[in-house]
């Protein structure tokens, strides 16, 4: 494999994502010993350049490259006074000349992270741009299913929640379709993609009725800001008929699971108590968050040394 | 000793505070060498999480992991619109996930450092928590008597300003109390504790009656924020009756020593000559500080490698 | 040499300069290895102590701190509600106490790194102070002219724009002058030192007139807060008198340079065509500008392991 930049699922062929996860999972072990650190990327800077928050990405990403002991950048953008698109293109110029060997990006705008590959001889990881891609999401989201359930063809996954306006969504969407998963995706009409036919998967109005035949329950978070742009009528009203409590869970086959990206809004897509219950596996998927951005970095980063 | 967390001074031994004390003074050569700098906790990783500001004692603690050379992730969750409670448990949660060997809290609500021990294998140190505890100051402040004065055993303390509000004060006066110190807390009315029944203490009212026997004064903190809650009449009125200036200095017996947590209020509780007389303490409390926190950390983290 | 702070080109020996220069060199290969790291700096660290933001100077003195394996402690006093003042001397006292090797200081304040100096046993690099010096860009684009031009003795570099509020045209007039080189600056007559016979340079007021024999066409970032005070009557007019478009950079002659400090205001001092041709020299500042902070860490605090 010859992993340039990870920008989306959709560059990626089903070999690839196979490797990134055997890879992940040699860097699992890691994470039990003692001395969670190898030095196969020392002396190479690894910059994360966020234009959004986001502690919980960030500092997997940090994490991630300092257990593989490279030196790593934090630069926040947010709030710069510089006009948006002329400060990418500088920043990037100015991180390009400084020789920084790969930059994990967040930005607002869809395409910030490919547009960023014309300027940069750095490796680009895409770690979220505007509602299009979050790749190292849906590969750890993967790699938990794989790690859980024993493999990934086949599985049965529902999707449920804000599916439009989710990256997560749509990378996870492509991913198990890749990987030969059925997905269904479900939740309120407003928040279902407007072109259905352009996404590897069936639609659903009808949690209940998907919940007897799935292998795993993803769950979605709900972004209060798009509250205010009324997609659903009240936080109450979604915890009711879309949010997932004990009653809704006991309809789950025995053996499937619950996952949701995190942060949660408990009471709302999730009910505490089974928050609580599948604790285990939504902890997984982000101790898998360090494993599988490991894996990118060194695939990307490791072989020149 | 055996130091799972380190929440609150009420926790510990006498035996503790002294291994503690003693394994700092083996930190302090550290600081002379020009390779400040021992492999003890290399591939550990000690999460700063700081909800509220504190350059001095967050720096504090990230020199002295990195000194032990262990990974530092800083992460400031202040101004996080999340529900404050939630907030807490899912980060919590998350970096329990990411597998962090120790958790540096500061945290606005008295408490927080212990409700993080509910939800987390690593090792909590409390950084400040509310009006609650601050116990590595309290420690930096015995090691720094211990040095200055040759023992805390029999030591008369004075410690004078807003008790009420100062986890400063709570810690020390329970610290100085467990090692055998009289401590007397000075200071107006409204800023002294309303049930000084449970702290180890004597309480007065009369600073100047006090200054012929103390070996130790211990100037806290004007916080302004107080005034505006009409604590005291004035910051200028608050100078002259608890303020040091050189003629209250002169009661001081020889070999007394003024002390202050910082940052300093030069002209309120201190004036600025006072504080230039004695910055070498002042300064050695600083300098204390991250060879308690060394100490801390070795002693929590050291032993499983 | 002996160079126990770097605050103002006005201290360095014509001899210093290029001491830093040469040393400089050396680093610069490092930049072209996989691992970009030497063991040098072990042990030391290194306070990036910020009172103004600027990502772009931080983080390359961040990157040459870590490439010289230092610990780096990033300090943001940017916003601190304490007491000016106070706030640099309490600051500076707790620095010191802790025992950081090197500050690296930008302050609002002409004078504050010199100032500085005053408290602290650390080495003190000025990294910009209100309008008064900021020692490394003007070193680094020295290094870059020599790297481009083959010397510095004889230039002839003109300076373009807001000369009078600009540390970085101060500091470059004088290094420039010291090595022998002659400055021409030209701008708006409101934007020209009040006492040019102060600086080692020839004024101007026509750009058009200098360009055909310019070796180095310098521009400076127009600041658009200066705007709002009325330095110049609009953006639009200054980018059509002092702007450099293609047919300004026809004017110089063959193996002329145009420079930019960064960030630049493409449309306003410089074209969006110009600052893409010239763009490998532009980089080449970022660059070299890690390098010269490499050279300067290292000529200060090396020689003491």
């Amino acid at each position: 494999m010859n992993l340039t930049h990870l920008l989306s699922i959709h560059d990626l062929a089903r070999d690839d994502v196979t490797t990134i996860l055997d890879t992940a999972e040699g860097m699992t072990d890691l994470a039990l010993r003692p001395i969670k650190k190898v030095p196969v990327l020392r002396g190479r800077t690894v910059c994360n350049l966020f234009y959004e928050d986001s502690t919980r990405t960030r500092i997997s990403f940090e994490l991630a490259a300092k257990r593989l002991s490279a030196d790593v950048l934090n630069v926040s953008a947010k709030g710069s006074s510089v006009s948006k698109g002329e400060s990418l293109k500088d920043t990037a110029l100015t991180l390009q000349a400084m020789g920084v060997d790969a930059i994990v990006i967040r930005h607002w705008a869809s395409g910030a992270a490919r547009q960023l590959t014309g300027w940069v001889d750095a490796k680009v990881l895409n770690a979220g741009d505007g509602s299009h891609q979050h790749p190292t999401q849906a590969l750890l989201d993967l790699f938990t299913m794989r790690q859980r359930l024993g493999r990934i063809e086949g599985l049965r996954v529902v999707v449920c929640g804000d599916i439009v306006h989710s990256r997560v969504a749509r990378s996870l969407a492509q991913a198990l379709a890749l990987l030969g998963a059925e997905v269904t995706l479900v939740g309120p009409p407003t928040l279902l993609p407007p072109h259905p036919e352009r996404w590897p998967v069936t639609i659903s109005h009808d949690l209940d009725g998907l919940l007897g035949k799935a292998d795993v329950l993803y769950l979605l978070r709900v972004q209060s800001e798009r509250m205010r742009e009324q997609h659903f009528p009240s936080v109450r009203e979604y915890a009711r008929i879309w949010g997932v409590d004990a009653q809704r869970l006991a309809r789950l086959p025995e053996g499937a699971i619950v996952m949701h990206p995190g942060p949660m809004n408990r009471g709302i897509e999730i009910a505490a108590d089974v928050a609580d219950l599948h604790a285990d596996v939504i902890a997984a998927q982000v101790t898998n968050g360090i494993a599988i951005r490991m894996s990118c970095l060194y695939l990307m980063l490791g072989g020149e040394a």
